[in-house]
């Protein structure tokens, strides 16, 4: 006989309704194997006839009102028809942050609805007649309020209501996409995941430079400009190209950017006020103070960037004027919130964000590296592009080098630097003061050394002079200070740090060993290091695809104590100490 | 001795400090009469010493560290600086609406603080400074935190906060006009109100005709428009007319649109839904289903109305589709929230809103009683203009009438025509089927009837004629018939109810007696009959001043039971019934 499945006939064999829709390739799910017990199966039943004393006590009078059935106790019957619920979201899907465990259960949340149709004995409005049958939802986006009554009558008033925070979103369609957006917005560069909200899978992913870089390549010269000229101009470039990057990525899978209901957004304190149009020009100057840290909500329609017109975009908590939410995010996606080891973080950019979490309490600081490791001052300095020098080695007595992508050498990017740097002092070449010495150098070098200094590629006069190391010795001393002076501030030996994570695209591809040479990071923790990618993006990706990831984020903000380097007398000494080459 | 007081110098005798700020002028309040019990007379001092055990008592641990303490209590010394606290909002002023008395307390606040300045020891940022000094604030709007920074470092991190429902709207200086708006959206007329906030007092009025008229008179129309042309066009209209009425009213009192917080909007459910944007389409035809009926916050921005960037708009609670805001408002304002006694509220349009409080219950319907009283449909019918006759009489033998500010009479409005009604009947010129008979009517008539029907000023061919008395019956049939089935509905005989309102120009304007004469109004309810002028105006206005009358609106609305006339058999039978002239 024919029966109606969600409006598409269906030849059913005799017997229960759970049979044939299983044959007709529908998902209704059954985990107690068809038996009446677990009321899973449900499905919509149009002139459903009375409920069964088990649907009874399973269902509720709404559901049985609006034709809900368990579909394992109804025999298959010639015409029916039978709705069947939308896809759950909210499976507990593990996904893997760095070293993070959640489920998959986002903010946004998307919820089945099957509701009476108005008539002159129930003339509830549409609002309140959609609130009621939606549990979890208080409130309507006006944006949503507008569409209501055009999608409740196209749909017959049944689908699914995009809810986030207890506001419905939308009101879609069955089977349309939900998806989300996270952002890193790096000083440098802008990343960003799209993500389907039901599943929890990333979709794309797309990364570029940060457009503010016009106006300047560190925080200090961006607040400079926020100050003389206001933030407009500097907000406009980052959210566009946030908006931008949202609609290519859309374009990639054929979604539409109308189908995105939250993004989620990660980065420094500055940039993030840059983002929200608010002046961080007090962060420049002592006592560095920003205007705001905790976690910000807002109407993606107030930022003028294009998703859905009840988007809402989630600023991540900061800690401080330079602790900002890529370093919260960083810690959140290493699982230091639930960490009962000790665990260090350190993310070198153009400052080196570091954090301690003694698994009672969490410290983080701040160092200003300066950005030696992204190539700048640095004579032959370079990113990370195509032909920079990225790995220097000797073996036996020949040094050999690699580039980025085997392209001609085009200069030196931070991991080249170090490895250089570990290299010169392996070989005698730098004395514990950081002078270069040709004389003390062995032989592997002595063919690379100029008057000006050493070049491993002298073809493409691609060298390091003795002001590099002076910029390296900079950069290592402060960081590895910072590191001090955390341990210090919570009383740990180096030798009971548990984890070493180096966060940001430099912690990846440098050479632990080297970096360990140099002493950049503590020797002592050389087998317990562990390079976690982008580790602010896959922790925007974690809050955007859990609320509860979000709530850890709160948590590890608030719980984050900051240390103010510059007002601690004994960094400065620590310092002096660790510019030196032990 | 020279002290300063809010920056100003003041030449001090010994003593008192609270001497001091009397003689100065100061407005410090003293309800103990300064013997330090009741810590109302809380000064800021500069440098402030240590606190007296008394103040220790009185005052909490931030506002001692702030320097607060009781200017009773401190000697005057030479050179000190006192700042006294900005002005109090919610001052128990009792303000009358039409018969409710409410404490000015509006959902908009005015905080004062003084905060620490921040330092290398206290990086706080400045929204957390700021919202752990304020009592019942908890977030900033991101407007407010755009200019925070600037704010606070202008006025040295003293001044005021504008808070609404625990949100900072705006952080300004001491003395700065804190206004709100109230506004009523009628389908032919809008007026606005601009209101202090701080002290409860009107500043200005204005009105103006809803420019929404040139898509049609009556709500039908406009809802048509916006089926087949969308909402856009007749939103604009509305939100730009009221933009215009606030900043026309700020101009007449030197005050800027920025220093508007909150607008509070009643109307019918059709007026609001065009406001928010909303298609009201399915209001127009059954089951009449709104697509929202709630109460609804709004941004301004959202809107484009220019009133301070963080402001709020609060759409007030309607009923149902034609039970509005306004009807609420007007409930409201006639006290029917507080009422033991029975009243009823009549309402009369184009539609006719009837609202029935039985002191337990209240119910509310809406009877289509079309425009006739509005002058349309009616031969020389007019609206409220110069030259309208607005009331007839006959004294010994003589006619006689009287016009809208004496104007040349240039048609009839709604009071006349019930005027000309009643004195035809008196005149035995109407049977009590309506029919207009000049044999049966007695001299004093005689002179004024024509061939085509009486003409009280058969000069300028003003009169009625038979249509005219049908489409009199047909209106007042209705709003007749919809008194009796609220009546019927509550089980309450018309002698038992204590109060009859009449909102709304007409019911204010009309003779009572000629009312009840031609069984508009019911006749033993004349002595029980009080007018309550733009009652929904009145109530927006005690929503904007009184967040407790807020609350009492939206319990209003909620408590009331609608009763659709249209689904009622007994509706069309008292209709018949009712359209008699007894």
């Amino acid at each position: 006989m024919t029966i109606w499945i969600d409006g598409k006939p269906f030849s059913a064999r005799e017997g229960m309704l759970l049979d044939a829709l299983v044959e007709a390739g529908a998902k209704v799910p059954a985990p107690c194997g068809g038996n009446g017990r677990c009321g899973k199966c449900l499905v919509r039943i149009h002139d459903a006839g009375e409920p069964t004393a088990q649907e009874i006590k399973l269902l509720n009078p709404a559901q049985i009102a609006q034709g809900w059935r368990l579909a394992c106790k109804t025999p298959v019957c010639e015409g029916m028809r039978v709705d069947t619920p939308a896809e759950k979201t909210g499976a507990k899907i593990a996904v893997e942050g760095r070293n993070a465990l959640y489920a998959v259960e986002p903010s946004v949340r998307v919820l089945p609805f099957a509701l009476e149709k108005p008539h002159i004995g129930d003339q509830r409005d549409d609002a309140r007649r959609l609130l009621e049958a939606l549990d979890g939802a208080e409130t309507i986006h006006p944006a949503a309020l507008a569409k209501l009554p055009f999608a409740l009558r196209a749909q017959d008033f049944a689908g699914e209501a995009v809810v986030c925070r207890g506001e419905v979103l939308d009101v879609i369609a069955p089977q349309q996409r939900v998806l989300g957006v996270a952002v890193d917005i790096g000083t440098t560069t802008l990343a960003a995941y799209l993500v389907d909200l039901r599943r929890g899978a990333q979709l794309a992913s797309t990364s570029r430079l940060n457009p503010q870089k016009a106006r300047g390549d560190d925080v200090i010269t961006r607040c400079d400009h926020a100050k003389s000229q206001g933030v407009d101009e500097l907000q406009k470039m980052v959210t566009s190209a946030v908006g931008d990057m949202a609609a290519q990525m859309c374009g990639q899978v054929q979604a539409d950017a109308k189908q995105i209901y939250e993004m989620t957004i990660a980065g420094n304190t500055v940039m993030l006020h840059l983002f929200a149009g608010i002046s961080p020009e007090n962060i420049a100057q002592a006592p560095f103070v920003p205007v705001w840290t905790r976690e910000m909500l807002l109407e993606s329609a107030a930022l003028a960037i294009a998703l859905n017109p009840a988007a809402k975009i989630l600023l991540l908590p900061c800690v401080a004027g330079y602790v900002g939410a890529d370093t919260v995010a960083a810690m959140l996606s290493c699982g230091m919130h639930e960490h009962t080891e000790t665990s260090l973080l350190i993310d070198i950019g153009t400052n080196g964000e570091i954090a301690l979490c003694t698994g009672e309490k969490i410290y983080a600081c701040s160092t200003a590296a300066g950005p030696a490791f992204e190539g700048a001052h640095i004579r032959c300095g370079v990113g990370s592009v195509t032909g920079a020098i990225n790995s220097v080695k000797v073996q036996g007595e020949k040094l050999s080098y690699t580039t980025i992508g085997d392209g001609q050498p085009c200069g030196i990017c931070g991991s080249g630097l170090v490895d250089l740097a570990a290299v010169l002092l392996a070989h005698g070449a730098l004395d514990v003061t950081g002078m270069m010495d040709e004389e003390e150098s062995d032989g592997a070098l002595r063919p690379y050394f100029t008057e000006e200094g050493f070049f491993p590629a002298p073809e493409q006069q691609i060298g390091i002079v003795q002001k590099d190391i002076r910029e390296l010795q900079l950069a290592k001393g402060a960081i590895a200070a910072g590191v001090d002076v955390l341990l210090a501030a919570a009383g740990i030996p180096v030798g009971q740090v548990d984890h070493l994570y180096l966060a940001g695209g430099f912690g990846t591809y440098m050479d632990k060993d080297s970096a360990a040479a140099i002493g950049l990071i503590p020797a002592a923790l050389l087998k317990k290091t562990e390079a976690v990618g982008n580790a602010a993006g896959t922790g925007a990706k974690a809050v955007l695809l859990s609320a509860q990831m979000e709530a850890q984020a709160r948590a590890l903000a608030r719980q984050t104590e900051y240390i103010e380097l510059s007002a601690r007398p004994e960094f400065q000494n620590a310092f002096m100490d660790k510019m030196m080459f032990e």
